[in-house]
């Protein structure tokens, strides 16, 4: 609401004559961070500029509260853009216009290539293409949830229409009926290295209408065609795009007729120089040259501080206790958890997301009991995954109940790009390892630590068993941060202490920082996780009737694994993991290179998934696999013997 | 060609009555597998039987010669429907029909739950939904390139039309005319969790004509109808699908009647005998259980082996050498390599794939010499790694250059599925590592390892310099296996002997066994890899010139690192360890884990990069993040310090 709101019918003419300043203003900051920064994207800056002053300049947010509640958003999808939304940002008051030319592609600053959280105004940082249109869906059913009227502009380029995560977007905004969504797309007909139909040549429109959206066409240069067509958006019966027929590099000639030649490169200073002079824009350029050689600002003293908008719930209820006459599998579990949640989030609003596998993860108990707030999107794992970041950062604690392989391996570059943003993903997968049996596997999910690991942000989680499936979800409900539940299908025994009570029962709470001391023993260390616990307990109990007494340690949360409980694990010098992955990049890894990191020398010998598993009952695979009970006893015999064949030769 | 070939315009009367005859006796057997494994999913394999069996009825394919060139393929993109798939090959003689009723989903046995490629019929394992069509595009592609006349068939379900990959495969089969392509739907209306329009409500013929297809409806269990249609689109001058409406569970009334019940749930042995009952169809389902309980069969020897159908280029040609006068990138190395590789290739077909990209991974020079060879596809990640497996598998030599972000961690399940299929994929990755630099975090592709480790067959392969690079893009084309050549952006130095001359020349053969090492000294081995070799450079070179001669290891082909190598490194008790990457996941933790396997002592200290990098020159973010030359240094001293210390303190 800088330049007014989307109520009355036209522009009027003292708008008009501002954003046409504006325009020009903005293409010299675009021209001059570009060059600047030697590097940069200032033709589709160029071209998508106009349209994004129209929304930024009559959008309901405000540059003095840029983080006020109910505010509405700017998705910029094609986040190469990013000199067009800073500069447009700048010179509506958001930030001071300097900070941009100072900060652009330069190292520390927010400024970055592609749009990032940290500028005010930016709301989602994005940088792999295709996945805007499924933030700003996330932000626009954020809103519908909380009922605060925000409505949720998505800026797209013509490229990244070939992408198909859109379709599943579209879809979902459709589905929802999510009106208060706006798409924009810098139809410039002009990508990377060449012109759109040169590189694949697709009927933009078609595709948008085939999956239900209303769509108008108009010249995205004439703010009062942006303005009319956005305001008849927002009145629309359907989510709708205004496809804005852009020209690559408006504004300047001579790089107009370069076509794709701008997309991704900066003018020299000269060109810069005489780009400034026909916009009619003041030549400052060697100004900030120099400014640019000083020592660089304090840029989040500069810029306004976001507050934590993720939420937690304000209570994570009463523990369920499962007991071995009334046994569950992980996955049940969680399912009721989840659904104990739903009654004590007071009114902190939840999503629970769903991609056609409801029964299977449980997720059902909470979608008949809160139907309102569970949202079945369809086969759809790359928008749902990016749904949940978004609306995540809304202030929706969201939820995404998903097989293994779909919820991490599919969907790991959009899992990577929540956390990239700071998002307080919930993320509860089953039907992971070869647990999952029959499936077979390009089911079997054995790489979700791996890939999950190689993130800065996201933390994994394997329960040992239901009851403790129960009190890790209770503790992600009430803790940030991204978090991924991850369980198998199959039964589960609860596990016991060694008088026969439930050892994840009573005074028991779930801590990251503390491995799970089942029993202690001497002379090995065997660590197990997840769904290997029980197998693990068959090796100890049959070692045990031998005599055998080593330690049992099962670890739930692999990135938080303690020093201290390093240190218990490697007190016998020899170490045995057991993990339902791939143990090149598990849990025995981790820890070998943690115990490293500490110069702790004990020796690991790692059991996991090893190759490709076939498909059957689980029990058989992992026989096979050597991960039952005799396979996993066998083991802990062989490091024993390994150990007192070293200390006699020491 | 079992039952015929689509010239005839129309089905005679005894082929009908033979494919009606085995719509009972494939139904029986879908049944029976799925009853006897007591899981599995014989709804969708009812209502797709119909038309597969047209399908292998008909196609120009022999199950006396399964591995033919030049054959049709029949990709079941639906993998879950694999006893449909099964029993109609059994049915159609490719292999003993006992074979998958004592099979499947048996532990060992290659009668998956979802297809896979062990089973003779069967061109492309699946299981995650949405990438058929993808394998399908690139088998058909791959018929084009060889100019050998093969048709291609993909039989899909309606629930899978929601993944967003599908888009992507059908605008890309559009632009490539490939008209020896049908797309069959199983049309069922009903997914997992109830029926389409509940899950997520799709105009499916809208969205396959939006992208260029023609759609033909038909009733599915027609089988007349399904011919003609067949038929009907070989001819058609776009690409077709055969949209088939069909009725889940159809042939079983009492199953039809139950929706998405019988989706992914097996009868019981009551209800099965008695829906065999209704089929007219003998009732043997007690000697199968009985046969079951006896041990396997060698499933391995009762199919026929399939051939390597992958390819290698016959020679590698003449490596390049670079010097300190003729500076390159890596990237412009791997570009001048495989334009070279185009004119070695001696009638071995090549297809470099590319997602608007091609300036930037050099694969420019390739495109420029050999246009035909070269397939611009446009944004289209998902895609194109399936694509590019799928060509592989069909005896293309196939290349795609990529940014590493867009080709490892958003393509990862892809990438993942290929490695499944055994396949032959090139992968060069520019871009990646924060020397990407002013692209920002979106872009720093720091999970290149962490990912692709988590599989079984990707190796990874970070060149130190372009004649490194040059000598490794030669190696893979002559070596089959699932390859990421792994380059950064910048400039790079050539590495160099000590006595100035190019390291990576002359006699250097690249060998995935051997790390490079480039210096030798004493006290702690400094191990870098890819990006980092010159910035370990320089800090050796500071340590030089005060005295310091450390060792100097650079290490390519990081999945490969051999026990020789690592007692190398290992010798001095201390290894810093420089990387480009995300160290949790990295070569550090990969070191420190093979460094416990083997038992070899020495602690290692990580550089690596420790959070998500803002954007900026890659020299300051390596600066910043603490991985330039002075920061590699400063860690080595510190290294040699604590070794006194120890030393001492021993």
């Amino acid at each position: 609401m800088i330049l007014g709101d989307f109520e009355a019918e036209e522009l009027s003419e003292a708008q008009g004559a501002r954003l046409a300043a504006l325009g020009v203003a903005t293409r010299a900051d675009i021209l001059k961070m570009t060059t600047l920064a030697s590097s940069g994207h200032p033709g589709g800056s160029m071209s998508s500029i106009d349209f994004e002053l129209v929304l930024w300049g009559f959008a309901n947010c405000d540059p003095k509260n840029p983080f006020a509640e109910g505010r509405d958003r700017v998705v910029i999808s094609h986040g190469h853009t990013s000199p067009a939304a800073y500069a447009a940002l700048a010179h509506l008051g958001w930030f001071d216009p300097s900070l941009p030319l100072l900060g652009f592609r330069r190292g520390g600053s927010p400024f970055e290539g592609h749009v990032e959280r940290d500028v005010p105004g930016i709301d989602w940082g994005t940088g792999n293409l295709g996945q805007g249109l499924s933030a700003a869906v996330g932000f626009a059913l954020a809103a519908r949830i909380k009922g605060d009227g925000a409505k949720v502009f998505c800026a797209m380029g013509d490229g990244e229409q070939q992408k198909g995560q859109l379709a599943e977007a579209r879809r979902y905004a459709v589905k929802f009926g999510l009106t208060n969504l706006v798409a924009l797309l810098d139809w410039n007909h002009v990508q990377l290295s060449g012109t759109n139909d040169e590189i694949l040549k697709q009927d933009i429109v078609a595709d948008w209408k085939a999956d239900g959206w209303a769509v108008i066409e108009i010249d995205g240069h004439d703010v009062r065609a942006v303005y009319r067509a956005v305001r008849a958006a927002l009145r629309a019966a359907v989510p709708t795009l205004v496809a804005c027929h852009t020209v690559m590099s408006k504004g300047v000639p001579f790089m107009e007729k370069d076509g794709y030649k701008w997309h991704g490169a900066a003018l020299s200073p000269e060109k810069c120089k005489e780009a400034l002079a026909i916009l009619g824009a003041p030549d400052d350029l060697d100004r900030w040259t120099l400014e640019r050689k000083k020592s660089a600002p304090d840029w989040h003293a500069a810029l306004p501080r976001r507050p934590v908008e993720t939420v937690v719930l304000p209570s994570s209820g009463t523990p369920r206790t499962y007991t071995t006459e009334k046994t569950s599998d992980n996955r049940g579990a969680f399912g009721a958890a989840l659904e104990d949640l739903g009654a004590v989030s007071g009114g902190v609003p939840m999503a629970v997301l769903d991609c056609d596998l409801l029964k299977s993860t449980k997720t059902d108990l909470f979608a008949a009991k809160f139907p309102k707030s569970f949202f079945q999107g369809g086969i759809a794992e790359h928008h749902t995954a990016v749904l949940a970041g978004a609306l995540s950062v809304a202030g929706i604690a969201a939820w995404w109940g998903e097989f293994g392989m779909f919820g991490v391996a599919e969907a790991y570059n959009q899992q990577r790009l929540n956390d990239v943003n700071a998002s307080n993903v919930k993320l509860a997968v089953t039907h992971t390892g070869i647990d999952v049996g029959e499936d077979g596997k390009t089911h079997h999910s054995i790489d979700y630590f791996g890939t999950l690991n190689s993130t800065f942000g996201w933390k994994v989680f394997t329960p040992g068993d239901p009851n403790q499936t129960d009190r890790i979800t209770r503790w992600m409900a009430t803790h940030r941060g991204n978090h991924a539940l991850v369980m198998g299908r199959s039964k589960f025994p609860v596990a016991l202490k060694e008088d026969g009570t439930p050892f994840f029962a009573g005074d028991y709470a779930f801590d990251p920082a503390k491995a799970d001391h089942l029993r202690d023993g001497s002379g090995v260390s065997l660590v197990c996780a997840g769904n290997m616990l029980p197998y693990a307990m068959d090796a100890w109990n049959a070692l045990a009737k031998e005599g055998t007494r080593v330690d049992l340690v099962s670890v739930a949360a692999w990135s938080d694994l303690s020093d201290a409980d390093l240190a218990h694990i490697a007190r016998h010098g020899r170490v045995v993991t057991v993990e339902d992955h791939n143990p090149k990049t598990g849990l025995g890894t981790w820890i070998q290179a943690r115990l490293n990191d500490l110069g702790l020398p004990a020796r690991v010998k790692k059991l996991g998934v090893t190759f490709y598993s076939s498909s059957g009952p689980a029990k058989e695979l992992y026989a096979l696999m050597g991960l039952d009970g005799p396979a996993i006893a066998a083991a802990v015999r062989r490091a024993l013997a390994s150990k007192s064949g070293t200390e006699r030769s020491a």
